[in-house]
């Protein structure tokens, strides 16, 4: 239980349904001394927004996020800051038809499972929506990296069979198009694809990418904080991830070590510099100075306009339609997302790391004193 | 930092180095009443002891297990159980050589990125031996989780190129091999293909499969603390594992809907089924009755006898051969502790939840008093 | 950082300041089932609520408060339950004067030596507001405690110089008069003490004193997370509480083992009871069945009408007569606050120790299969 | 559940118990780079062992304390570091007398109730011995903290009815005389009362005073996770504290606004300061530059030579009359470990608040780059 809230030090609680009256966060342990105002969030939550395209479902939700504590004269003062988005577009509709029933893919039956019955008005806190708290917590997390010369870099890698050739990667294009791809050649053919499973009411996973460049060395830890694992339940915490890899990932199952093992060079700096990255920059748990490389595998929406069995509770063995209209992919909005869970994980576990050395200590504390 | 504890309520910390006194884990918050002996915990920790085939590195560790607190006559009296296992072999050799350099593949560099300087004997905290404790506290679990029907089965899918056959899948076959393969007609060839890869001084990654039968429903908790992601930092905290995947995990990427969806079906005892289990057991972030399936990709051992680029710190490139002899795969012995990571995770998962529901504090407090 | 929230498994997280737009609390970890209105968490924010008597503050404050998620026709669903309550009475009048003043008693400059800044409207985090959102998460755990028999009962016990006669002690009066004292004796001259302190310009401290009956034994554990450290460190969490203890408290330091020792003695009923209470219903840091008592020692608010030596930051010693109304007493108002620790505390105690035996898992995953 | 740890940051754990092989800690989260060596712990450890004088305890308990990990040529490494001390003095004498009785004062009782059984054998983990953990862990805790400046005071302030005269108040008697008192005048009155109840079987509470000079300002959150409040938890988790309390304490409760207030002046140097310290050096749970002051009660030890009712689970009521010696005061004992558990709150509270400002991330991480 108590599991709305994500990091340590700086940490994220989030709350609401897709059909209650608001969705919202509490992000506490910002430092005090952050310039912030309501548009930094907003930014970051546009690029979340359904109805942009028409691979999105034409949900009118326009997400006007309001701040409600925390900052004073556009200045975060380091108590926690309340963050809240009205849900506009409830619609009056009845739900009431759907209370027995259980749809594949979705969290319908384990939510009864778990809590005996369930608020069965859309998806609940198994809602795209609860991400919003998620990108809005992530937006000032990306602002206190970004100080720090921290660049995340999220991306659509492949959807369905059609991937991204990261030869022509171009970072401008990502918002470019609708599917968040960095490469404008393979967006047509996508486009196509997806066209053809709406046509067939029909939906496609895909990947996500994610790079972060200008990471701090030294953070996460050795053992349990790994910073690999700590960044594998964030972006697995987001609903239709189901796998998640950092750098060489699954490949590296079937190399050998000559293959895999990333060697060390002298930079023409003299830093010490990894002249691969198959670690996708981390090593023993700890960020090493390479950029951070990770992918997270995002399932089809389960959502889909098709004859499926099903079960109801009352009546048993059915079978299911479902109507309105729905995303056939979910990938393009889930770039921002993972990108916020990213940022959220590196700025905790900064935050955590901060005392590992007695050196940091005495750069805060002022050192020994006479 | 803290970052040696592993669980909320069923936590275990671990301590030591390759190259110190002993090894430890403390086991916090085990339920009173169980019946424990060294002996159950030593069967476990035979599991991962290295010196058992050609494909292991030869040094002697008998890792025998001493409990040193929390067990009254051979009952846990629900106080921390201290487990110890003293470093037998270690050996005097000098290792002052290694004080400078950077080994491709291991967390030298890394480590003294993080704390300014490092213990440079063997792997310090990022030794296999780290996973003693994991073991010992697994094997806790495990026998708990054992008495209310909870199974876990785990096993190498692949090593290298070679696969089990899923077809010819024999649980007794596990560890009936020194490859921990469920499948006897694949074990010769990889085996084949790891005496090749000995002889020239290389290593192979692999695959782990791990398969919870008895799960019970409605464990994990919707947003952050889903069952799926605290799995996947588990296994992702284990030092060689690159990518963690839930049911159907990276494959749902290329995948459509219909295609991914789990149908519902009255099943012939009355209660509801999911016709396949693509999910892998987990819907919403909650266990869903079907059996856990997830698989970790781990990467080649890092120390191969090959000649590597590697940096010296004061000297700077060098061409680095390391001697001695080491385990050209790590997956076999891994494969017990993906499943005692497994085994932790969900038996505090399962403790937390406890109260989830008014029904259950009633169970346990006596509901409502007149 | 990140110290907003309190508990484990029930988890309050609050938020907001006296002068920002509204105050709110997150509720995580409520178990699903429970019956929940609006109107159950108002009666409780109304015991809290200034503007009831002469003895506090005539700033109107009605704190209607609103849920925002985590209740599902009228029943908790498990998930986050959001609460909301707008902040009415913000008065458009020019703070900046106190910009850089250190007033004695309050924390303006400790915020500033903390974040280099503050919010100097109000008292920020600091404000008795602050507390609206204890009471509410407060109000919840009480009803779930009352389900299980538990039932608290907090009053004031003395105000200044005047203390409540136990042999007279009435709990219907508790509420009857202003002062929650459970003596209508004691009241009147209470009264009039407070009387000429608010004509001084003055204020008072007092003793607050809270009894739980009907406390399931067992509750807390052994070494840190003991009964008594946990609700120490809660109680002691409340802006003006300097003091706290448990049973003979402060007493049992002048007392001999033979004066202290509560003796046993078998009950009528079979039970085994203890003779007296000095140990307020917790040995060992576990609850024992006895009544749990404790109190808390509350200063004098720290805002009077009395000139006293304080500080600019700009111009150094000053002589400050700060004006407005104050509460010349929180002692009355805290009470409820007191009582909400207590239950947050207790009911997240119950939750985390649902697992100490075998047999409580047992009872809520059905024990053993065949 | 999981109990046994205290501290986030910088976190011990506990384990073992009075008669089992062996006691010991794991402390995690120490910054690498800090010169240690065992006798650093052994020097603290001295200070709380018991058999140096007529009021303790005869066992010979030489508690020699050994580092099984975590230090690599005398300097920390940031791993933890396990410490363990084996009990030398379990005589074999048969306990099974004790098995079915549970004796006034101690925590037989609630044992049973929380676990359904014990181990019998002595107090388990509610021994005194438990503490041996928390004063190896402290200091640790207070070398680091002694770089800074932070310097700890702890001493007995009164023993039953005798009470050290502050105005004679020398830091050099504390360890001078068996009773840890700061005043030589008053001892040896108290040594005759002690002499008394140890020829009358009987024992004595006490109170304990704790101030630490040198601290750093900005220390502790503003609503749950105050200074003060977290300082409480800490002290009252020892076992026989029974009330804590921060500067003016419970008689702030007695007194007035302007009595209790703190008035601010500025300091010769320039700085600010309070004129007195009824705060206690924390103003809105956050530490304000003064030195911190506390106080903790301690209940008279529980084992006496008197005859006592009791109960014997399976004969019901008896006259109790228990043997062998026991302490009859364990306040000149427990100083040490209200020092510790003092040392660890403030150095673990720092450690987290490393990040409160944006400018102290900069001190850390090296500001915003180019």
């Amino acid at each position: 239980m108590a599991g709305s809230s994500f990091g340590n030090v700086f940490r994220i609680t989030t709350w609401g349904e897709s059909h209650g009256k608001a969705i919202g966060v509490v992000v506490d342990g910002c430092p005090a001394g952050l310039h912030l105002r309501e548009r930094d969030i907003q930014i970051e939550l546009n690029k979340r927004r359904p109805g942009q395209s028409p691979y999105c479902s034409p949900r009118d939700e326009s997400d006007k996020v309001e701040i409600l504590s925390g900052v004073f004269e556009d200045k975060t003062t380091g108590t926690p800051i309340s963050l809240i988005v009205y849900n506009k577009d409830q619609r009056s509709k009845d739900y009431s038809e759907m209370q027995n029933i259980y749809r594949p893919g979705h969290a319908d039956h384990a939510f009864d499972l778990k809590y005996g019955f369930r608020d069965h008005r859309g998806g609940g806190r198994s809602s795209g929506r609860e991400t919003i708290g998620r990108v809005a917590g992530g937006a000032i997390a990306k602002k206190i990296l970004a100080s720090f010369g921290v660049e995340i870099t999220t991306y659509t890698k492949a959807i369905g069979p059609f991937a991204v050739d990261m030869g022509n990667f171009d970072k401008e294009e990502i918002y470019n198009n609708p599917l968040r791809m960095p490469d404008s050649r393979v967006v047509p053919a996508t486009e196509e694809y997806l066209r053809g499973l709406i046509k067939d009411g029909n939906s496609s996973g895909g990947l996500i990418e994610c790079r972060v460049d200008g990471m701090p060395a030294g953070i996460g830890e050795p053992v349990f904080d790994k910073l690999d694992g700590t960044l594998a339940r964030a972006v697995m915490s987001i609903g239709a991830v189901k796998g998640v890899e950092i750098g060489s990932g699954f490949e590296a199952a079937k190399r050998t070590g000559i293959e895999n093992n990333d060697f060390y060079r002298m930079g023409t700096g003299g830093g010490i510099q990894k002249v691969s990255n198959h670690a996708g920059g981390t090593t023993g748990g700890i960020s090493d100075g390479s950029p951070l490389v990770l992918r997270a595998a995002v399932k089809p929406t389960p959502s889909i306009h098709k004859m499926q069995h099903a079960v109801d509770k009352e009546s048993g063995d059915i079978d299911l339609m479902i109507g309105g209209r729905h995303d056939p992919i979910i990938v393009p909005r889930a770039v921002i997302v993972v990108e916020s869970m990213v940022a959220l994980t590196i700025l905790d576990l900064m935050l955590l790391n901060m005392g590992s050395r007695m050196e940091y200590l005495e750069r805060v504390y002022g050192g020994p004193r006479a």
